[in-house]
C-alpha cells in the first residue's frame, strides 16, 4: 500500500501515517495539492490530510481539495504533536546553545527553550532542521522535530514531550477512491451550502436535533465572491447507511443550495 | 498611538495595522502571547490580531488569547493578501532562477512560478526573504513578500498579485483595554461553551433565530481535556447595546455553562 502525505520524510504528517496504516509505503508531497492528485491519478492508494489542529484551526484548503476531488473519507485520526530536543550522538544538553526548527515548533516550545536557556532559531521545515543538523555535525545546537525525522536521521533524542501546551493534537483524514461502509461506532462529514437568511442554518440543523442525532463538528466559511452564501461543514455521529442519518440528509436537501457527503467511517476511538 | 502585531517589520499584518489604523507606531511582536500581554500592560494602545483566514481557516490560539485576556474586540478589518515579486533595482524577470519566501507563501504562487520557470526557495519568513535579497544583493533571485516588506527595504516590486487564488483574506480583530459602544452597523462575537448532548446547540442558536438575528460566524471546537464539552464562537450582526441582542444572550446564559462577550464593534464594510 502506498501513502501520499504532505511533507518530507520525518515530518509529522509522516509519522501519522505509519501510527494510522501501519507499515506501508509513503509518498511525500510537496504541497497538499500535489498530495490529492496523488490518489486521484492513483498513483497512491490513500492519503493523510491534516484537516484540523486543536491550536491551529481548521485547515480549509484540504475542505476545498475534497469538494475538488471524488474521494471519499474512510478515516481519522488523532495526532498528539509530541516536539523532540533532538541532537548530533555523545552531546549532552548541558553543551545546547541553540536549536533550530520551523517557526511553529519553535514557537510551542518556547517556554521550555526560555527555561533551559537555549536560544531559537528560525528554518523551513522540521524534519529538514534533523537532516541540517547532522550535515554540520554542530555539538552547540538541537533540532526540534518529531521522534520519526530523529530516527530517520539516525539522531539522538534528548528529551521528548518539550512543547508548553500538552493539549496539542492535529486531526487527520484517511482518504481514497473507494468509500468504506462501517458498522458500528461511525462518523460522516458533510459539506453544505444555505442562503445566507436569518435562521437557515437553525432549520438546517433542526433535521439533526428532530433524530437526535449528535453534532461532533460544525463550523460556517464565507464563500468566495459569493458574500451571501456560506458554505457549512458539519460532522455527526452515526453512518449514512443508518435510517435515522439517510433521512436527516433527505430533509437537509430540502434546504440546502448544495450538499455533499465526504464520507462515512470509523469514529477514531484513542 | 502605538499598535502591536505579531511578525517582523513589513509582515502582512504590519501593512493590515497601517491599512486598519492610518499613520501610527507599530510594535513588532515574536508571537501572539507577548502581543497581548503588549496591550493588557499598556505598552501597546491595541493590537491587531489574524483571527482567520480563507484558505487557512480559523487561528484559535488567537481566540485563546482573547479568553485568557480582559481585553476588548473593537473593531475588524479584511486584508486581501496580496503577494509581490521582490528584486533588486535593475534586475529584469527575465533574469530571475529562483524565489524566496516562506513556504505557506511560495505555495499559494506555485501556479505563478512554475509558469515563469521559476524555481522556489523555502526561508522562514515573508519579510525576511526581502532582506535577505537585500544584503547578497543577487540578481537571479526574487523575494515574495508584501508591498510593505518592498517598501521597507528600498526594494523593486516586479509584479503584484501574483498568487494563484485571488480569494486569499485575512480577517483581522482589532484589540484594546477598553470596549467601544457601536451604533448602527454593528457585529458581536462571543464564546461559550454547552454541554454536549444532542440539540444543545440547537437550543442554543434559536436564541438567535427566534429573533431573527443574523449569524455572520458559527465554529465548534472540542475542549482540550473535557471530551464531553466544546467551545463554540459565534459572530452575529448588532451590538450588545441594542434590545434583541441583550435579551438572545440573556436567554443563552440559561444553556450555557460559559458565556463571554468578545466585543461589539463596527461592521467592515469594503
Amino acid at each position: 500500500m502506498r501513502v501520499a502525505f504532505q511533507g518530507e520524510p520525518g515530518a509529522y504528517s509522516e509519522q501519522a501515517v505509519f501510527e494510522y496504516f501501519g507499515e506501508v509505503e509513503t509518498v511525500p508531497c510537496e504541497s497538499f495539492d500535489v498530495m490529492f492528485d496523488s490518489v486521484a491519478s492513483g498513483k497512491s492508494d490513500a492519503a493523510l490530510a491534516p484537516i484540523e489542529n486543536s491550536l491551529a484551526g481548521s485547515i480549509h484548503q484540504n475542505y476545498d481539495l475534497l469538494l475538488r476531488h471524488s474521494l471519499h473519507i474512510t478515516g481519522e485520526y488523532f495526532l498528539r504533536v509530541r516536539h523532540c530536543l533532538i541532537a548530533n550522538h555523545g552531546v549532552k544538553k548541558e553543551e545546547l546553545k541553540k536549536a533550530i526548527s520551523h517557526p511553529q515548533a519553535l514557537g510551542q516550545c518556547a517556554g521550555y527553550l526560555h527555561s533551559c536557556g537555549i536560544k531559537a532559531e528560525q528554518v523551513y521545515d522540521t524534519a529538514g532542521s534533523v537532516k541540517m543538523l547532522k550535515e554540520s555535525g554542530a555539538r552547540d545546537t538541537a533540532a526540534i522535530a518529531s521522534k520519526r525525522a530523529a530516527k530517520l536521521y539516525g539522531m539522538q533524542i534528548l528529551e521528548e514531550g518539550i512543547e508548553d501546551n500538552a493539549e496539542n493534537y492535529t486531526r487527520f483524514l484517511a482518504v481514497q477512491r473507494e468509500p468504506v461502509a462501517p458498522q458500528g461506532n461511525a462518523k460522516t462529514s458533510i459539506v453544505f451550502t444555505l442562503k445566507n437568511v436569518p435562521g437557515s442554518l437553525f432549520k438546517a440543523m433542526s433535521v439533526f436535533a428532530l433524530r437526535d442525532i449528535d453534532l461532533t463538528k460544525i463550523e460556517s466559511r464565507p464563500l468566495a465572491g459569493k458574500p451571501w452564501e456560506y458554505l457549512f461543514y458539519i460532522d455527526f455521529l452515526g453512518s449514512i447507511n443508518e435510517e435515522p442519518a439517510k433521512r436527516a440528509l433527505d430533509h437537509l436537501g430540502e434546504y440546502a443550495i448544495m450538499l455533499r457527503v465526504l464520507g462515512s467511517y470509523p469514529r477514531f476511538i484513542p
